[in-house]
């Protein structure tokens, strides 16, 4: 099976990353640009489990995020 | 208008940051990740205009993403 965790920070965290694309952006004449956010994406190819979305939740909670400051969620596929 | 930008490694890219990740979740006893890849996500607000796909696509091959190895999808929001 498939599954796909997206990880973003919190609203209200600092991203100065995010702040430096934008600027980027508008220096490049994409005014248009009101707001943005970098979020990181992790495709996973996973053996079948009963208990695979318990599991992954695990996962986020335990490396692929920092819940302090990161929120995540997991989309599965087929 | 929102926007949304999956920018990933291509097909044959090393990725050394996905491989520390899958060896990290190993180790910790998730032994059913059988691949896993890592992607950046990026999230647009944007000034409606009548050519902002174009222009969100101009924005991906100048900044956005690294063509030489990495790969863009953009999809469109309300």
């Amino acid at each position: 099976m498939n599954a796909r965790v997206f990880v973003n920070l919190k609203p209200g965290v600092l991203d100065p990353a995010a702040k430096a694309v934008q600027g980027g952006l508008h220096s490049m004449g994409f005014d248009e640009v009101q707001s943005l956010r970098l979020g990181k994406v992790i495709d996973l190819k996973l053996e079948d489990r009963p208990d695979a979305e318990e599991r992954l939740k695990a996962m986020c909670e335990k490396l692929l995020a920092n819940t302090v400051i990161e929120s995540y969620r997991i989309e599965i596929g087929d």
